[in-house]
């Protein structure tokens, strides 16, 4: 499903998830700090923890951003509430406005941006997470987090967070401007690496 | 269920998750670097994603540990396998050994360490990793992480981590009493916070 699509198909509800720009500012300091720990860990050279946390960051823009008109149900009684499913929350972090970003297509390059974005959108990004956290058998042998998380991947992630973070949520407070200022220093930071 | 009497139930098979020394050190490497980045986390002030990772760290011990004998899966065909259920590598990975850590009773306090093995049984730290990553709604109020995990609940898994370790992995190979003394030095540092 495309993700204009999916968005559309949540119930609009008056419980939504956020609820006063004292919420999202919350989130928000919530989402800063993940996006911290992130390059923190990716800056002392650990990778796959630095991927973790960036991908949850996206997760809890996604949740942030959408939950400011939902609480998640959607109009599928079946369906499970969106914001507990990783998938739908990648789905929507990658909005088509992220591409456009001159700023992550020059930090990445335009192929490996595809590539993020096409992780997010089709199931790449659930399977970088556990990747991430758990060591586990494949194909006979024992692969752990450090040898599926390399420092390309950790770098893109971490850079493609902070942009989904100022696509999504900067600008919608006045806190979310202020703040933006760290953001921006780690993007700078990360890309000259 | 009792811990031993839930490791009894496993099936015993040759394909287990860890089948080698080699296949052991590297399962160790990946535990000592959740751990190390853990409490990187935490000396920066990053409670909720320290707190994310000790309980992490503790889960992979688990599978480390267990998984020297079994592939995980239950006698009973219908249970998952228990390396993919949170709660149960909790259970496996609070030993009834842990509490009788003198180090770890000094550092957290008898109470303390009570509370730490309580959690580690009865689905509380099940909860905590959801509280240390994930925004929410409770009682009509936005909750953050940074609300749900303080230091002192941080400082406390860190700990129980390392001793996790400690316990359930330094002495199966000559490696893990080498890189021992990267997590020794980490115990110190944290206990003294």
């Amino acid at each position: 499903m495309e993700v204009l699509e999916l968005i559309q198909s949540l119930e609009h509800t008056d419980s939504k998830l956020i609820q006063s720009t004292e919420e999202l500012d919350k989130a928000i300091d919530h989402v800063v700090r993940l996006i911290c720990d992130s390059c923190t860990l990716y800056l002392s050279g650990s990778y796959p923890g630095s991927a973790f946390l960036s991908i949850t960051a996206c997760e809890e823009v996604a949740k942030a951003h959408i939950g400011t008109f939902t609480d998640g149900k959607s109009l599928q009684k079946k369906s499970r509430n969106v914001f507990r499913d990783h998938k739908i929350k990648h789905l929507m972090a990658a909005l088509p406005t992220i591409p456009m970003s001159q700023r992550l297509e020059d930090a990445l390059g335009k192929d490996e941006l595809q590539r993020i974005m096409n992780m997010a959108q089709n199931s790449g990004l659930v399977q970088a997470r556990e990747n991430a956290l758990y060591f586990k058998r494949e194909n006979s042998n024992l692969v752990t987090p450090a040898e599926k998380i390399d420092k390309k991947l950790s770098r893109s992630l971490a850079l493609f967070a902070i942009e989904v973070f100022d696509d999504a949520l900067v600008g919608l407070t006045n806190y979310s401007q202020k703040i933006d200022g760290v953001t921006d220093a780690l993007f700078e930071q990360v890309k000259n690496t």
